[in-house]
């Protein structure tokens, strides 16, 4: 009996060394490719952030008033509560207009090589210019925001405490700017970070079968970096085009940047942190189902026909990637006055 | 040199009395004709309120996936914000389509005797029944709604909690009552509040001035009680019709809920509460200037041409009804899963 008992302990022990020894290869591999979050806001290009920035970036972010007809703000498509995107397939914009691609999420945003699907953007404060003048989007002007910003002076108090050094602080780049300064402080600390931080127990079996299978099969070649994506540039269909539906033949991607052939077709690989909150997926918004989405990223990025269980290991170790989102309390915005710009609805043809 | 400091000191002491005399017969009639906010939230017709119901209230008021197309939340047109309404004549809803009047703001709107311009709504939970499924605004059905919420675990635990001893608590009543909870916690304590509790400075000289005229004019036979204003129902135009753009001729009212020609172009005298944060006025939203809107009413509903200087007492005293904004954490609602009905921008033809 105690022989037996003995045994038994024998058993597990040497499993649970066994296990430790793989959980530790499996972390000095995966370092190899990616990197946990940092445990601070990053630093930005050429835009200290401090406290009054974040606050006026926040009350930026979510301000309505930033758009021409006060319907949209920020966080209309990359909304906080639903991970940093905003669940359809393309967003819905100034006149019912319909946007060309799929929202990203914001959330990590700042550890993208760039932004947009075609990184037409190097950080988030030139992002941040981008919606805001779309006319399928905001639809609105640097000049209507600036004026909409000044008429209310609590605004102007804020650009003044954000930007202390700048005789005329309510600028367009400073607007950018300071939601930059807000963005960057939206990080997600995930299962994933804890496990490369040394954490053994941080995912399930199944999840670290799946990270081992994300870099074995190849996965990890174009995801890879702190967000798993937004670093690198890719043909969408390396191996084989996927049907019309999720690639449709008009959006040449970065083509429509560069204006190189050999970027026809080309996105940037998608960061896939939180990507279980953030269907549906790909540029084109078409697929709803994160299998399907990763069983299309087998056959068109790595020539792969992914097995069920592969998928479904895989699926397991994104959900390992989906970590606490930020606490934001909503900002009370100043009121209008009898200068602010009036908001309208109405949709002038480009 | 001594008798001169008596002497002036004695002068204060008078005035003092004086001014403490004068603030304290202020309040006394002004207590016969409002009241202050209640210092805990109000208890509601057969809606307990617990935390569990708040929170789960505020991730529907905060959900634009309870609208058809994803677009539009509670928060959408009720802004937490921005006074707790759109800062639009009438408000912009699916398919880009115009709702008929301006959008109420949900701050301290449980103390309203009924809701809406017309008071259609009994209370804050028939009322947010309306919107989620009006055409113009979030498009969405019942139905719908209800397999929006129950594809998601998330939310039928949240609904579980909120409604223990029910068997099937995924309901659209309940749904309902979970917003009113919500919405009953959003109260903005004001100056005019710490005034009626006996505070003589929580006004100024102006604001104290502008509450005198605001009783002896007779604005307070309308707008009176807790918010002054949203008890009683009256013609606009009782003296005097305002112009066609203030009060459209096609919009009668609540004739159009009674039927009864007594009705016509009868409507709930605003709430005044905040007032100064939800321009543009009226239901028709057609005033943007306070001080515009005030002598309207003068002139529309007392038959007084208001001096401008009386003008701008009333507008000083509105001012002392702006109140702390309710500090709101921004929800992280569920994720959607396979089941979750799809968001369709499609307008449907009534």
């Amino acid at each position: 009996m105690s022989l037996l008992r003995n045994f038994a302990l024998g058993t597990v022990s040497v499993m649970a060394l066994t296990s430790v020894a793989q959980a530790s290869e499996l972390r000095d591999n995966a370092l190899e490719m990616f990197a946990a979050l940092p445990s601070t806001v990053p630093a930005l290009n050429e835009n200290v952030i401090t406290q009054e920035k974040i606050d006026l970036g926040k009350a930026l972010f979510f301000d309505p008033r930033m758009s021409a007809s006060g319907v949209f703000s920020c966080n209309s498509c990359h909304n906080l509560g639903t991970g940093g995107d905003d669940n359809m397939p393309t967003s819905i914009g100034h006149g019912w207009q319909k946007g060309p691609r799929n929202s990203p999420t914001v959330l990590n945003a700042v550890f993208n090589e760039a932004q947009f699907w075609d990184g037409r953007a190097a950080d988030l404060a030139e992002q941040a210019k981008g919606p805001v003048q779309a006319g399928v989007e905001m639809a609105n002007t640097p000049d209507n925001v600036l004026a909409t910003l000044n008429s209310m002076p609590q605004y102007q108090d804020w650009f003044k405490a954000s930007f202390p050094d700048e005789a005329d602080p309510v600028t367009f780049d400073n607007f950018a700017k300071a939601i930059e300064a807000f963005e960057a402080t939206l990080i997600t600390p995930a299962p994933f970070d804890a496990f490369l931080n040394g954490d053994d127990n941080a995912l399930t079996d199944q999840q670290k079968a799946g990270l081992g299978l994300f870099m074995d099969k190849g996965c990890a070649s174009c995801h890879n970096g702190v967000n798993l994506g937004g670093t690198g540039y890719f043909p969408f269909g390396l191996i084989e085009k996927p049907g019309a539906d999720v690639l449709p033949p008009d959006d040449k991607g970065r083509f429509q940047v560069t204006a190189t052939a050999d970027d026809s077709y080309v996105f940037r690989a998608a960061p896939l942190r939180n990507i279980d909150q953030t269907a549906p997926y790909f540029h084109s918004g078409k697929v709803w189902d994160l299998r399907v989405a990763v069983a299309i990223m087998g056959t068109s990025q790595l020539g792969t026909e992914l097995t069920e269980p592969e998928v479904d290991d895989i699926v397991a170790f994104l959900g390992a990637l989906s970590g606490k989102m930020p606490e934001v309390t909503y900002p009370i915005l100043p009121a209008e006055t009898a200068t602010t710009p009036r908001p309208t609805g109405e949709v002038v043809p480009n």
